[in-house]
């Protein structure tokens, strides 16, 4: 699952179906697929090794694993609707996204495969914006279009919809927190039909039928930053979704953009807090323009070759030491490495176990705790 | 006239009459006004000696020389006005007017010596300000003055009048571009004697009877944000004359400060510009306190403790060489001096004789041109 040159992956069916399969089972999230199919080489042995990984772990019962009669059933009704499960690297899995540590390991899209391979930027802001906040979204969106840009947002009313619409003639990416047949809000599909016969795409890691709930949104951000350039933020109050996505934005490495609006306005309080932490100020698309053109002239970040090695068995002894050091605050990897005494693969070893076991938590920036 | 400790020096009687002589005569403005003093030790020589310079600067007729009746008489009827004229460092003169270049030699002060002694902060903007730049600049000088800050601003209409209102309590300064008694504008009589009634002050660097020019407000300009740690920009227009203000504050050193506004308010479009070349975006007191407070703790920033020395009496072939290197385009010091193949003194010289002779303008950034 190494970055490599987009476009040039290509899956056999086979492995298609062993990695939907890996990534719909239980307890098996981006990072673990990423951990377990460099560990074993590939989906079908990280399959036949779950039960075990999660036993040793502690699971009270087996977690389900995602039959193959199941797999290949979300693979048939996702052709019928039109929706593409690519891998990173595939032709039509967005180049950007492909270089996060968590990219979805399968990616639905829906529409041009071209539109998702054209550098991105992203805009998004509050859902309830002032009839100012949604013109300039619209005249941002259009100019950067006109630039060459493709727009991807989140298909939510206000700033969202503003984006799309005005960059039907450019290309506009809608980035789902449900499944392709869940689109949010449900009076947006014919806003997300136009975009698509428009030559636009929609892209979601979700199954068919997963009604997004409020825990996928903060999720789906991070596709929406991790596909782009740069995330612009159009009028976003404090404590508001799209600062979420402005600081995932930002921990990816993208480019942040934040419009300026008067300290009187709460709907402008969150983007002029983002300015003062470093934002680039923008009030026309040059802004943006001007700071990502740099970028798009150099190679892709890669992802790191190889993830840190797994042990192959741990001793109980490590295990029971390394689970007394977790609990329920989240402690960083680093600090449980120190603490236990032990190998940086064993401890690695333990806590995908763990995990696969549902008894413990990933937080952002390496922190871990137990469930 | 080197910078000293705030408020110990002290000038005699018959030293104030000889500066308000020099700095009233033609042709002698504070850089001139500051090299004559240094070069010839007191004012008394320097005006004995301004004929002759004149004449070898080529003057067609000799400028007029501020009598001693005529200084006599400013002193006194300013003094009836309750406007005493102060030397930097003298107690009253504000500490960081007197770090400038071009600080005046003799400032008329009216109202409370105390208040221009304290931190000020200077806040400007549009004479056509909307309601909500009103109500944050009111917002902001209130805030700062409970912070112990004195606020500058310009008398204006719109921010400035806004400004000194709300900061009333805690002591504001109007910077005039004309004489005490001819206060502009003239409907802003009341404000102004409300603002020294409850212990703030006036300054003006202009005769009594000076009604201000426009060319007056761009050199007023220089000592509000001289006196001032910071200026905040509060809604300002792009090419407006507070951008002026904050292009010299940033060439004197000072902070600048902007309050950000919708990319689609015009009279956001200078302040956002301003936030994009570097200012801090301000949106609320304490970004100004914070940014301040570690500048306050330093020791002033000391003028240069004697200019460059002038030459007795440079040779005609000289002058000459010099005169002849010199157009109506602004050309630098350094390369007239470069150019000229003589000492820098002698460059120096001549170009105070023809200043003094009224053929010399001197230009920002250090050029200077032929009138």
């Amino acid at each position: 699952m190494d970055s490599k040159t987009p476009g040039t992956r290509h899956l056999t069916d086979a492995q298609r179906i062993d990695w939907l399969r890996l990534i719909r089972s239980d307890n098996v999230g981006p990072r673990t697929f990423r951990s377990l199919l460099n560990h074993f080489g590939s989906a079908r042995t990280a399959l036949e090794r779950l039960p075990e990984l999660a036993r040793r772990g502690g699971a009270a019962r087996p977690g389900r694993i995602c039959s193959e009669d199941d797999a290949r059933a979300e693979l048939a009704a996702s052709e019928r609707l039109g929706v593409h499960l690519l891998a990173p690297d595939e032709d039509g899995y967005p180049p950007r996204l492909a270089t996060l540590d968590d990219a979805p390991p399968l990616l639905g899209v829906k529409g041009a495969r071209d539109v998702l391979m054209r550098p991105v930027i992203a805009i998004v802001g509050s859902r309830n914006a002032s009839g100012a906040g949604l013109k300039f979204a619209g005249t941002l969106a259009r100019d950067l279009g006109e630039a060459g840009f493709v727009i991807a947002s989140g298909l939510a009313r206000g700033i969202d919809q503003a984006a799309h619409r005005a960059s039907l003639a450019g290309g506009t990416v809608a980035v789902l927190a449900g499944g392709h047949d869940k689109v949010y809000p449900p009076e947006h599909e014919d806003l997300l039909a136009a975009m698509v016969d428009a030559g636009g795409a929609a892209i979601s890691e979700m199954p068919l039928g997963h009604a997004p709930r409020a825990r996928d949104f903060p999720r789906r951000n991070r596709l929406i930053s991790g596909m782009a350039l740069g995330v612009v933020v159009v009028e976003a109050a404090l404590r508001s979704g799209s600062l979420i996505t402005a600081r995932i934005a930002a921990e990816q490495g993208r480019e942040v953009f934040a419009v300026p609006g008067s300290p009187l306005d709460p709907r402008a309080a969150g983007t002029n807090d983002l300015i003062k932490q470093g934002a680039t100020l923008t009030t026309e698309a040059s802004d943006v323009i001007n700071a990502v053109e740099p970028i798009m002239g150099r190679p892709l970040a890669l992802r790191e070759p190889e993830d840190e090695p797994l042990a192959s068995e741990p001793e109980v002894g490590d295990r029971a030491r390394i689970v007394s050091l977790l609990g329920p605050s989240p402690i960083s990897l680093d600090d449980l490495i120190r603490m236990a005494g032990t190998s940086p693969a064993i401890v690695r070893t333990v806590l995908l176990e763990l995990e696969l076991a549902g008894r413990l938590e990933r937080h952002g920036g390496g922190l871990v705790s137990l469930v």
